[in-house]
């Protein structure tokens, strides 16, 4: 690998592209104006399209009829960052603080630490370098190729649609690619046919006009923090089963087939106990850690708040409380269906003397495709030549990639999802990191990739 | 008044005296020094006394054997101002922000506004201008004086303890005279006989090592939030009735002649609602809103917190999430009996796979003295005098002033509860206020007090 490679993602790593983040906004932009420099000095045509939101940038290299087109998709913004205040003198503690700062990306024994390395900044631009090889050694590309990327995944993607429909023609493409997932373990090649899919709201209840005095008040008057408490304990049963009526009615059971496959990769239990850091596995009877992961949906606390959140105590019945929810959703659950289930529970369940309001957010699809298809298979077949030595692991992931079913809808295409990120990665917590040499398999994979397709 | 009374009050008020920010701690210590110069322009004599928090101030006139000796006690700090920060453009709302800000104290339509203007600078200080006034008018005070004005009321008051141990013979008296409870109504002069005890409790859920991405992670994993959710949805059935065993079981009964009394008060339950701002009265069946505050224990949560507090969302299982809890006592329930009771309710009820954490805090025993005493009907005809025009009201509160029992037990002086603050005074709120009536009229109930008590 070329320095100028990791010199280049270092720099893209330094944009601050959180894109929840109004007073972000300007970083955002300053990353992708990069991302198309970058593109056009590699000679693609490259187009920065702005919309409500972020802008979307687009690149190609000259297309001809003969061959075939592949869209690569990736995201520019970030996650938050989100590091708790340190005391003074408190020392760093790894899981709640970054060791460096998240937007000063370095390399320690081999891994790059920094916010997006992972997600998804190391794992589009491995591609990006791969075509900056290819067209380097060979002046073009064996496929007619799209180069999209966003700034708005972790946010919902919620312009991304309209810019789909709009540019329909444009986008045309036989197949699309993306890497933001991950690998089983070190070294393994994983290719990844499922995805869970999400359905985010927010609840906020209100009682009293202001903050009362708990002594002065209390007892006479209901509590919004406390009623938050019992709408969110009524969700579940003691064993981490959703008690929304109706909640599992679509979920497909999962295949024989894949209960056996998955038996076999290294992530056991005792694995995913261990990168957790969990006092113990916690969920639904009857599944292993991965089959929970994969396969279940779930019901989270993303953020809860009310009251006083400072040092000491400070007596009072908060005017207010929130929980911030999210499920994640496995085929055939549908994401508006499932926050309507959701909300009708919560409203029965929400105890008396409050308001409550609940604020349906994004949503996403589940995600389904057959591991076994003429273009599955060839990017099996470049998984392994970016990666030789280890079995291929066929898997489904945990997370949601929502454009994924975007993207068959509008473009009519299946997604190929290569991911290069491992379990430990931290994705969206501190200390994100994505292994150098994962980063080099990236840009192996996309030069094996473009030729396996080349010829399927 | 002499404005010059008014005006000394906002010199007190505009000093940001909050006990619990250690930021403050410097504030805090220039309101104490500034209290000690008022005292001695007096003629009294006035030491300041340091402790390992904040200092108390001690003044006394020249005590003579033949005169009974009285203690009036006050606490200088406040509670923090805590108000949630207001968008660009958004309209301050009086139940949420300052109207005024909370350490630039204003008069608008009669009523003072400000931190520490009813709880408990106003009050304390119309106690030191009614000294001020009987020391001009007669050079002496008809009893032997003792002034006590502490810092750290509004945390617990840790320090007073081993400082009345330590001074016990310096403050011996024959009874003490405490404004910082309220009167029912406006112009109703009101003797307060019992109050609420408190216990503080603050419990910590701790599950991953650090945030994790709830979909590779959720499903597997306990999430701390919902932990700290179903911990305190255990605590109350769904009327609000306490269920932590043995939680009740050494509450006194309300007496016949209370609820006869109370029943009479302008404070019925339409008045507290419509005071409070809430949907609906809401608390424990067979009780009127004053009796299920001035007579009955509850559980609060004071603040919760965990996961992403921010605008938007962030797909996150929070590593960590906490609530802090206060529980208000009756006759004749002990802190520390109740503490142990909660936190055994607490362990029993943790779900599995977070570990739980419980911190005690601060705690202070419920009050109860007998109104029909010498002392008690004296200052009860000192009430009569400086509200004249209206029935005097014999009632309980429910908060907690727990340092009336760290007198009775180190002192053995019963305490006269003379409350000078309304019941929208919003105590521990935004636009805390004090009527300046009510300050002319603690002017007057401490002349007539000292009086009436020298001839009993």
């Amino acid at each position: 690998m070329a320095d100028s490679h990791l010199d280049e993602l270092f720099a893209l790593l330094r944009f601050p592209s959180v894109s929840t983040d109004p007073a972000r906004k300007a970083d955002v932009a300053r990353c992708a104006d990069w991302i198309v420099a970058k593109l056009r000095a590699l000679g693609l045509k490259t187009m920065l399209h702005p919309t409500a939101g972020h802008p979307i940038v687009v690149a190609r290299n000259t297309h001809r009829p003969e061959r075939r087109t592949v869209l690569i998709y990736g995201h520019y913004d970030v996650q938050p960052v989100d590091e708790p205040e340190r005391a003074p003198g408190e020392p760093a503690d790894p899981n709640k603080h970054w060791i460096t700062p998240p937007f000063a990306p370095e390399v320690r024994d081999g891994v790059l630490y920094g916010r997006g390395s992972a997600d998804n900044k190391g794992q589009f631009f491995a591609h990006v370098c791969g075509l900056a090889e290819t067209l380097r050694e060979h002046g073009d590309l064996p496929v007619n190729l799209i180069l999209l990327i966003e700034g708005e995944e972790e946010i919902g993607s919620s312009h991304l649609e309209p810019f789909l429909t709009a540019h329909r023609d444009d986008l045309r493409c036989d197949l699309i690619a993306i890497s933001d997932t991950g690998m089983v373990a070190p070294g393994v090649p994983t290719f990844t046919y499922g995805l869970r899919g999400i359905a985010a709201l927010e609840l906020r209840v209100t009682g009293p006009a202001s903050d009362l005095h708990s002594g002065i008040y209390g007892g006479a008057v209901a509590n919004p923090a406390m009623a938050v408490a019992r709408l969110l304990a009524s969700l579940h049963d003691a064993q981490g089963h959703v008690v929304v009526p109706g909640f599992y009615d679509e979920v497909a059971p999962l295949a024989e087939w894949e209960r056996e496959a998955w038996s076999h990769l290294p992530l056991h239990d005792a694995a995913v106990l261990q990168i957790t850091g969990a006092p113990a596995l916690f969920g639904e009877a009857g599944y292993t850690a991965l089959e929970r992961i994969w396969a279940r949906p779930t019901v989270e606390v993303n953020g809860l708040g009310g009251g006083f959140q400072g040092v000491g105590s400070k007596t009072v019945i908060p005017r207010e409380a929130f929980a911030k929810l999210t499920c994640r959703l496995v085929p055939n659950q549908e994401p508006a269906a499932i926050v309507a289930k959701v909300q009708a529970h919560l409203a029965a369940h929400c105890p008396p003397g409050v308001h409550l309001e609940i604020l349906p957010g994004h949503g996403g699809q589940p995600y389904l495709t057959d591991p076994r298809s003429p273009d599955g298979r060839a990017a099996q077949q470049a998984l392994r030549r970016a990666f030789p030595g280890s079995d291929l692991a066929l898997i489904r992931e945990g997370g949601s990639i929502p454009i994924v079913n975007t993207f068959k809808r509008i473009l009519g295409a299946e997604t190929l999802l290569l991911g290069l990120a491992l379990p430990d990665c931290r994705a969206h917590a501190p200390n994100e990191n994505f292994p150098v040499a994962n980063f080099e398999g990236g840009i192996r994979l996309n030069r094996a990739l473009l030729e396996e397709l080349a010829a399927t």
